[in-house]
């Protein structure tokens, strides 16, 4: 069932990542670099499934942690991620049989690949959102009572530090006040389980689904298909069930600002042939909620994917742009995200927004299932490249 | 020469430290309360020279972070040291034979020797900076080679951290950020050493001599004497050789801030018979420079001590208010603070001052060794209450 991650693979992981990121999660650019590198010097990564864990066995999970708008100016040295790691392992004086990653994201998903790689340890084919979310505790690990702490966080300047907080956000509060001290962008192992824990904590599989959404987008691509409609395909059957086109149109306003250590903001776009046809989507590093005439057409945790409407590519917040064609594409989150639990963590409330929490396809009764309904619903038809 | 301090010596002591607090170090009342809980709880506080320290012995020094505005609104628990000391020592895998301070402040002198006696360890009479200063850098240890880190920080929220950072700079901006995050006031220890790096690197002696100073404040308040001239007299002879009054006066102006994690601001006095005459002193935390119609007087790492002119009783940074009536007294700093690299660390230069550092007896070289005589220059004579 585990496999060793091909070139191929690679690139197409890293774009799905990016595409489960919703927006955050890092530039899959800058992330597969980073495991290029390793595969270039002949090192191997290897996939496996939780159930292949052996029993006992101490899973580290390990990220980057900052707004991804640094991230752009300030690449990744590769390192700091180790030092994380093994700071982690000589704090708990045991050591770890395997990484994982904590979310999906284009950089995020890439991290767990490169340091499985650099360490020689498999990574596990789970994370803990099934999508990317801003802060530390919204972690279905933690909704399901797993211990942020201790955790280890390295910058690039060769420090490390060790938290041992109170609780989760606690936690994010004060790994995120040293992560901007390290210039906002920091190395962090955290969420310490052994192997039931992740298998009971667990969104399964998101390494390899990440994969087959990459590859999706691709063959759609090359056979010059269209790629919402073959990724919503796709998606039925998945623990993704739904997957809808929810609006198509132009970005005409974007407000960006790195700040308290995220890339927050808003950006809007209007439809090409309707240009009083607005969506407004709001960030905080990943899109959180987006309106149509002010209307919620999707809502954290369900997943809002900006997509090139050209070629199905993710476009992450910190490279929105005015003029930019983009689908906006809605994804249903898996079942363990919507709990009552999981909702309090990182639904609505958990950022602070008033609207209550309605499932995408209930928002998107008629174009749920199918993508193309919404898109023709939503204006004009797409660019023809993939028609 | 070690010896068990008394009800009397605790009030001494806090009132000498809040003299060589130099504006900053935290309030003795405090200070003094969560000392006299221990006594009063039966608990003992052992005092011992450094050379009684055994061989080889680990010594953790103890103190609180933060702003001295935040400690009067924001009172210790109590708890947080002793929590930072275990995270240290279960981050070494040793156990600490002593506790000693860092700094001479009312309270962080105090916290030593609390946590001395909840731990039943001696306390070792000596420390980093014979004074107080607002950065952990700024320490005799990290001038004479000793890390900072590992160091350990707590909260009063049950959070600690353990901190190895790659300079004694570094370490204060990851903990300053963290104890930000903490509500502005932090527990740690830092700068674990062995005996023979506490003997080669300490301000030696402290301890007895705040109690020393503070005794001599009182005794001059019981025999109706001159505070500042019993003071100048008993300095004479110690490691701080040159005491002198540099200012009496009224303050007409104080403005403090809260920001970045410290108290900055600035003091600004008039004499009562001149008022053009005017002394002004900058402040993070600490009195750093006075200066007199222009001229500097004092600068650090001289001790600037804002003294009330009828009593001689310390007055913190946190505490200057309109109208008060005090008596700016200069000390001059130990040989072990004046190297070419302690004045790197924290002379005027580690401030951000241009002014050069100039010995305060050479500053004042009429009043330097008479007190009364710098009095009578800078205006009035002083309140007749000790005359």
């Amino acid at each position: 069932m585990g496999y060793d991650l091909t070139q191929q693979d690679l690139h197409d992981l890293a774009e799905g990542a990016a595409v489960l990121g919703t927006g955050g999660g890092g530039d899959p650019y800058i992330g597969r670099l980073l495991v290029e590198r390793e595969l270039a010097a002949g090192r191997r990564v290897r996939v496996i499934g939780a159930d292949e864990l052996p029993e006992g066995a101490l899973v580290l999970p390990s990220s980057m942690m900052g707004a991804p708008t640094v991230f752009v100016e300030k690449l990744p040295s590769g390192g700091g991620n180790a030092a994380a790691f093994r700071a982690l392992e000589e704090h708990l004086g045991r050591t770890a049989y395997a990484v994982m990653p904590t979310e999906c994201g284009g950089l995020n998903s890439m991290i767990p690949l490169m340091l499985g790689a650099q360490l020689g340890l498999p990574v596990v084919d789970a994370d803990g959102m099934g999508r990317a979310f801003p802060e530390l505790q919204m972690q279905t690990f933690g909704v399901l009572g797993v211990s942020g702490s201790p955790m280890a966080i390295a910058s690039d300047h060769g420090d490390t530090c060790v938290i041992q907080a109170a609780g989760n956000k606690r936690m994010e509060q004060l790994a995120r006040a040293l992560t901007i001290q390290m210039g906002g962008a920091s190395y962090i192992s955290d969420y310490p389980m052994e192997t039931a824990e992740v298998r009971r904590t667990s969104v399964h599989g998101t390494l390899s689904l990440c994969r087959d959404i990459g590859r999706t987008l691709r063959r759609a691509r090359q056979e010059h298909a269209d790629p919402f409609a073959a990724l919503t395909a796709m998606l039925t059957g998945t623990i993704y069930s739904h997957g809808v086109v929810l609006f198509q149109g132009k970005v005409i306003d974007v407000e960006r600002r790195t700040i308290d250590g995220f890339a927050r903001g808003r950006a809007v776009l209007a439809a090409l042939d309707a240009p009083d046809d607005l969506l407004e989507i709001t960030f905080q590093n990943e899109h959180l909620v987006a309106r149509r005439d002010g209307r919620v057409v999707a809502i954290v945790p369900d997943l809002i994917c900006t997509l090139d409407t050209g070629t199905g590519a993710p476009v992450p917040t910190e490279s929105l742009a005015y003029g930019q064609r983009l689908t906006v594409y809605g994804i249903s989150t898996p079942a363990i995200m919507r709990t009552p639990g999981a909702l309090a963590c990182f639904g609505p409330a958990g950022f602070g927004l008033s609207d209550p929490y309605t499932p995408l396809e209930d928002l998107n009764l008629a174009a749920t299932g199918s993508g193309r309904q919404a898109s023709q619903d939503s204006g004009p038809p797409a660019p023809a490249r993939w028609a």
